[in-house]
């Protein structure tokens, strides 16, 4: 019902990060594609089987090391159910791994509709009186323009569950401010009031470690506002996207985190993914120890800034 | 690049009107549900089975008269990527009868992100240079949260593959005014400063019945602000939920409409699926029969008030 257990996972391995894993297929390496395509055809089918082994591989060299990963439900949904079939089967691969698995999907709607969201991506739905599970991630990310009726039915879930969301807050992406930075009558921004809703949706979740399972979505491009959200939400557990490619780098992201270096988890996804991309004359059979490379590289850069305390 | 699709589908049916297929298993008859487990068993396949198969009737009853369908994929997610693959299976088979297709996703993020949702849902993607289509539908909700960073790369696929999109700007749920209605420095609300977007970026995909490709989402439940966002936005098309079930009547979506009779689509998904269970002593094999009566129902309701012009 909080984010207790991914805080555990991050103590743990004491790495603050998040490996995104948006596949698309200019990222894999060639001899995987054919592989799925020697298999099952030059199809959607093929192209979501190059999708998983690629994760199968990056979650093997990771999972020791790096506490959870975030799969962009858009990549997946390109290649059709096939496509979707293929994160369900990396949403399990990567828990069978005990990594903590962050669904992007930035869904949003209201009510029971919600409630069939919710139910997707982190619960169970029946099936004449049988409980099954369709998806099963640990955590969400959600869009709250809908507002209360938007979220309910997630924080449901959650309770029942010991699962988390995330809410969009403030975006890392350059036109993020036209809507969220806008002043309202009162004084505040979009982005601090969606920040407060947050605050305020969290007390029904509460966490041992002070953070509810209401967390942010907060840029890393953005170090000012980050800063003064941190402030402003003690209890609100921070999923930082923008880190290295969108230009963020860890002086960026220090201000998300508390004084016991918790409080924040920073993505980077092109970063690992296609570190094999980076560095010269490597065998692209190699592409999952170049991203453990990577990973190690960013923890290293994150935690010599911000120690997380034992 | 537009709706004139969709226009020329409500000028021909007379009737601005569009079913919902919401298909949760309790809106599903028990014959079409033993049907579909007898053939391949009480699982998420079944259950994703008895979806399509309560869809195919739906859509058999319904396509000569109403112009299109807006499937909620929270609905088909629910049922895991079974239930994707009977979405996608759905939209192909309402495309087969002549019907558009609004995929209600209300899909959100940015840059090559958001280009994934677009080919997932609207256009193509290649596969070794081979585009295949992965869902294929007409058009898209979209929550526009992100700014035109979230938008930008919808506008693009829907101008190479004539389709259109709709954006979350008055939802017609209790709490939608909660961040929707605050007011901001220059006067006007949130819900009009998105609409306002809508009416910009709506530039870029003119049609020739005078509507752009951005529409908009604007609940049945609101009609003061249906009647000043009709106003306000000239150009873009309105996407109407909430009538029926969610309290709004004929009278109450009579705003949406310019003097021709068009400028909107009104939606309806409970009143028209479970509309066999209303009928006293009706046999449940007739359950499509029951959603045609329901939907002529709507149609007269709707256009006794608001004709629709030659």
């Amino acid at each position: 019902m909080s984010f207790d257990r991914l805080i555990e996972g991050i103590k743990k391995t004491k790495n603050p990060t998040v490996a995104g894993l948006d596949p698309k297929l200019d990222f894999i390496p060639a001899f995987l594609k054919e592989e799925a395509y020697a298999r099952v055809g030059k199809t959607l089918e093929g192209a979501a089987e190059a999708l998983y082994l690629f994760n199968v591989g990056l979650i093997d060299a990771l999972c020791d090391i790096v506490p959870a990963v975030k799969p962009q439900a858009a990549y997946y949904e390109m290649y059709g159910w096939q496509g979707v079939r293929a994160l369900r089967r990396t949403i399990v691969y990567a828990k069978s791994k005990g990594m903590f698995v962050i669904a992007d999907g930035k869904r949003n709607d209201i009510g029971t509709t919600m409630e069939a969201y919710a139910k997707a991506h982190l619960g169970t739905v029946e099936v004449e009186g049988e409980p099954l599970e369709a998806f099963g991630a640990d955590a969400l990310t959600v869009n709250g323009y809908l507002g209360t009726d938007g979220v309910k039915p997630v924080l449901n879930v959650c309770r029942e569950q010991d699962k988390g969301l995330f809410i969009l807050v403030k975006t890392s992406n350059p036109s993020s401010g036209e809507l969220q930075d806008r002043v309202l009558e009162d004084g505040l921004t979009i982005y601090r009031t969606m920040g407060n809703m947050c605050e305020a949706w969290g007390k029904e979740l509460p966490g041992q470690f002070g953070y509810s399972g209401v967390g942010a979505v907060v840029g890393a491009t953005y170090p000012e506002q980050l800063r003064e959200l941190r402030q402003a939400l003690p209890h609100t557990f921070f999923l930082v996207p923008g880190y290295g490619a969108q230009g963020g780098g860890a002086k960026d992201v220090a201000p998300a985190f508390d004084e016991k270096g918790l409080g924040a988890i920073i993505n980077s996804s092109r970063g690992i993914m296609c570190a094999w991309k980076k560095e010269e004359g490597l065998d692209p059979k190699e592409y999952a120890q170049a991203a453990r490379r990577e990973a190690i590289r960013m923890r290293d850069e994150i935690t010599a800034l911000i120690p997380i305390a034992d």
